[in-house]
């Protein structure tokens, strides 16, 4: 036997004995009716067909439920990682996450950014495009929600709250691990285009000349259209390695995604990463990607916390949403890097 | 100076001298208002500030402008692959995209499809959980939306529109390959939860039978808690090769992060696939994950065309939407697989 179909909170009203405004107080805030009453409308709820409409109980309600999350891309696990991470912590808050993914395009970001004013969502986190991202769009968005940055922050916005990678710790961790167990590593780069590859290789800079060390930067041009990430590491130390450079070295990479292509690199050179003793290349990375574990070799690196900053992230937004900010300043959460020793060095 | 801010309908109507109900009209759909309304519209919204609700323009629209999507896992880079491609498609088509992830979990699967519902969503894709999802879920989203599944069916949906891979084509063509330049593999599974997993070990039995090869199936029972994927992989050949068996054997992986791990195993045995001219271990895959071409060896798999998939789902959500479906059968669109050869077979 099919339940009754309703369609309408009247319907429903009339079919389970509650009042219109009971049933209102039930759908916005069910602590805001008597204990009772919700076992009654529970029972009646259970009776019928009927699922509230999710624009009609959101329209008049101070919060919506529902934090807007922008990912500046889709194809890469360190953000599928972190957005697992933001979910599963908005989940147990009881909220809904709607995410958009910029495609790498500030006109979908902003398009994004759009979409969540409209909705009247409860937060903005957001991890921005980098370099291409409009610092206009992340400003209207400020002012108008509770809004928190993640992972990566331009320098031009210095007053708002953000949660990432402490990158000096993160990256000196590192190069302080490859110049204790060999020789001091030169650091592959990325295009500029980039806050985070931007701030490891200051940091990679800064400590290298700390331990008296000459730094040695590559691979900050673009070698190829639309070469990033595995291409662009792939492409840069093919390159070097055919003019028989740095085929001995030790190799810091920006990040893993580069490191893959750099570790690919090798390979087609003859060459393995890690496996003399002393001596020899050697490549590393930064973030440890899902795959490093099962990369041929397994690639040495430095791990971002993406479940801290996923979960920090999500309780800084709740505290604005909540009002329970009492200090006006932006707060800066930045988590350590924790080193992850395999085979590549 | 700053723009006007305009909170609702009827301070809009005042501020820029148009009546109520065709601002409605005009957010519903402006080819409904004569095109000198219109211009004058677009004109006074550029002197205000004014966001219009998301929720309220689309609380009594016939149609909502939304297309939910649920996947499985956010990890996978087969599925945010996927769900790029919808994503771009939808956006042509000018709609909205709020994807919904299960997290391996058939309760937030069906949370996820009472989100949709209670969304009036104007269609939903859905690539299922596999053996997990209640199948009660999806029939009930079937009956009160238009409905597409993406990537794996349950035999127990003969009924329901699907776009996916044609597993026996492509599982086919790969086995077909393997067999005509070296030993016929071994298929390397996965424990039985996954219809795709199914399908392909069904299809590589069948393929086997037909050239006259005996068929060999191993890791079809799960090795240790949580061991998925690319785990399973190593953890099964890892034992394999420990026991001295499979070491110069061809072995088909049901995917490609099975055969990720099972690359990674063999590096662990000093094993490199693909490396000898005739004999000798082989490694092989199924999807052409995006990190195939970076791996040493490089691995040879056969390709889903993902784009395809993503394409066609939309565009089939879309005529059954626009009603321009005349033939009330379910439309099952198959496409085939695709051979990359690299080096690790």
């Amino acid at each position: 036997m099919s339940k009754q179909r309703i369609n309408t909170m009247e319907e429903l009203s009339i079919a389970i004995g509650v009042s219109r405004p009971t049933l209102s107080r039930y759908f916005q805030d069910r602590t805001l009716v008597k204990e009772k009453t919700v076992a009654r409308i529970e029972a009646g709820l259970a009776r019928v067909e009927y699922i509230p409409n999710f624009f009609a109980t959101r329209l008049n309600r101070k919060s919506t439920g529902i934090i807007g999350v922008i990912i500046p891309y889709l194809n890469d696990l360190f953000f599928t990682k972190l957005l697992e991470s933001v979910e599963v912590a908005a989940m147990e808050a009881g909220l809904t996450v709607i995410t958009q993914c910029s495609h790498s395009d500030p006109a979908i970001e902003a398009r994004a950014a759009e979409t969540f004013m409209s909705m009247n969502v409860d937060g903005a986190l957001v991890a921005p495009l980098g370099d291409h991202s409009d610092r206009a769009v992340h400003q209207r968005l400020k002012s108008r929600l509770p809004f928190v940055l993640m992972d990566s922050r331009p320098k031009t916005m210095p007053d708002v709250d953000y949660v990432g990678t402490n990158h000096a710790q993160s990256t000196g961790l590192i190069v302080e691990y490859l110049c204790r167990v060999g020789e001091p590593p030169a650091f592959l780069a990325m295009p500029r285009v980039n806050f985070n590859a931007l701030e490891r290789e200051a940091a990679y800079i800064a400590k290298m000349n700390e331990l008296g060390f000459e730094p040695e930067v590559i691979g900050v041009h673009q070698v190829a259209d639309g070469a990033f990430f595995e291409d662009h590491g792939e492409a840069v130390l093919d390159a070097e390695f055919a003019r028989g450079r740095f085929t001995e070295r030790s190799i810091l990479c920006v990040n893993d995604r580069v490191a893959i292509g750099a570790v690919r690199a090798a390979a087609r050179h003859g060459l393995t990463p890690g496996r003399a003793m002393k001596g020899g290349l050697r490549i590393a990375g930064h973030d440890d990607y899902p795959l490093c574990p099962y990369l041929s070799p397994a690639l040495t690196t430095v791990a971002q916390n993406t479940d801290a900053i996923g979960k920090k992230a999500v309780s800084r937004i709740l505290q604005i949403i909540r009002g329970e900010v009492t200090d006006p300043s932006p707060e800066i959460t930045l988590f350590d890097g924790e080193l992850k020793l395999r085979e590549s060095a």
